[in-house]
């Protein structure tokens, strides 16, 4: 069985750099998990000692705590700031874009739209910047049963797929009259998507790599889905199931964008010993 | 043979508002054609003497001018004002708005993109209220020439067609970062578009009546063709040929914004003598 692992996928430029930061930084304390990996957040704190703190009670004036890559939410950043405590802030710079426009969209009277995942730590954090309501939807049909005004700023999470954001688009700028667009998917996503989209094509059985709360994993396994009917979405290694590769002769991987590398090796040696059953 | 006219076809709101700007200034001269129906033009001279001036040369400073419904350029605006003359603005509402986009946008550096008809009298007028130099495309195709910057203005001519203008639209959402989408096409156009669309699909000959100069009026023409495969695009009545209606049975009318009703009404009267034919 031949085994392709896709030519962009797995970390991104704001994870690697989070990563950086947390690894010079033993002994620190991320806010929420720095990066959509519990395997990686495992290796930290193994070998840097880098904790985890889920909400603002569990952190002392005298830690150092880094901001995870998906970036907080205004009022936590001020409190943390107010308790004096270093902040080392890997928020990717990516996940920054948006948080401005939306405070600058709403201080300018558009109503912002974000195509999101409410839930989303991203989308959270973007939502708190901006001064006045925003509507965050998760598809076209959520926002068929909104007004439309004349003035809107559209935003999007990170890691959603091009096509439906420019759908949203379409709609509201049929609906409104002027619509901001801001084109906040950011280049790794649409990379690995792309990627994903070419070697699902070829490829009878398509392995993606990432973890269960990762945005950009779910978009990838969406679209490997899309085009090769046999698409599994594991954590690591331990999670394949050998029965899945009788008779496939391509095996394709890609990893979310918080995968790392030593993991998307150890799910290919894996699937290199059951070749035997191909 | 059973004939109908489309639910919105003719006379817009803003060709409407210019006819009785005209009939109640008799004597004036308008600059440039006042719409893009030369039987209606002709009519107001005869009927109250407004004449036409192709250029500033034939305006004296005595005279009453009105500006054309597409509107004109700055600098003609400016040399008419600085002439003395009385200037009655028939421009459409729906067509300054574009203008006063094209000029704001400019002064705020992003690129003013216009989707339209560069040899068009309302795309000159538009293109001449940006202080940095526009671009101008008729298609997609046009627009892939361009290196795509990252603060883009995007306006349409107000009869595009909107599905087009979406397309143009995500092209630049996908290559730039912010993209100002203005949807200024006018709901004239699109209702007319929708209502041609629809009765394209049930007859079996459809017939556009609008200047040949008429941007609207082509558009129609398109749509129509698109479903219905004897389409014909004339001015008038005489322009009609028996031919067409051999074993017809439902012959749908359209007609562009500046077609006047009294011409619809012609065509329908002797389409109606041609019923035998059927």
């Amino acid at each position: 069985m031949k085994i392709k692992i896709a030519t962009n996928c797995g970390f991104c430029f704001g994870v690697k750099r989070a990563i950086e930061i947390a690894e010079k930084q033993p002994h620190s304390i991320t806010f929420g998990a720095l990066i959509h990996n519990q395997k990686e957040i495992n290796r930290l704190q193994q070998d840097f000692g880098v904790k985890l703190a889920e909400s603002l009670d569990e952190i002392k004036s005298t830690d150092t705590v880094i901001v995870r890559t998906h970036g907080i939410q205004k009022d936590d950043l001020l409190k943390l700031q107010q308790q004096g405590v270093q902040i080392s802030d890997a928020t990717c710079p990516y996940v920054k874009k948006p948080q401005k426009i939306a405070e600058k969209m709403s201080e300018e009277g558009y109503q912002v739209v974000i195509f999101g995942d409410a839930q989303h730590p991203e989308v959270k954090g973007v939502v708190s910047y901006a001064s006045t309501p925003v509507w965050v939807i998760k598809s076209l049909e959520e926002l068929k049963s909104y007004k439309i005004p004349k003035k809107i700023a559209l935003i999007s999470q990170t890691t959603k797929q091009r096509e439906h954001f420019f759908q949203i688009a379409n709609y509201l700028i049929d609906y409104g009259y002027e619509v901001r667009v801001f084109n906040t998917i950011c280049s790794a996503t649409f990379e690995n998507q792309d990627s994903a989209r070419e070697l699902a094509q070829e490829a009878d059985i398509m392995i993606v790599v990432g973890g269960l709360a990762s945005s950009n994993t779910k978009q990838l396994f969406e679209i490997a889905k899309m085009y090769c009917q046999d698409s599994y979405l594991i954590e690591d290694e331990n999670d394949l199931n050998p029965l899945w590769f009788a008779n496939k002769t391509f095996c394709g991987i890609t990893a979310g964008a918080s995968t790392p590398d030593w993991i998307i090796q150890n799910v290919k040696n894996k699937i290199s010993t059951l070749k035997s059953l191909g």
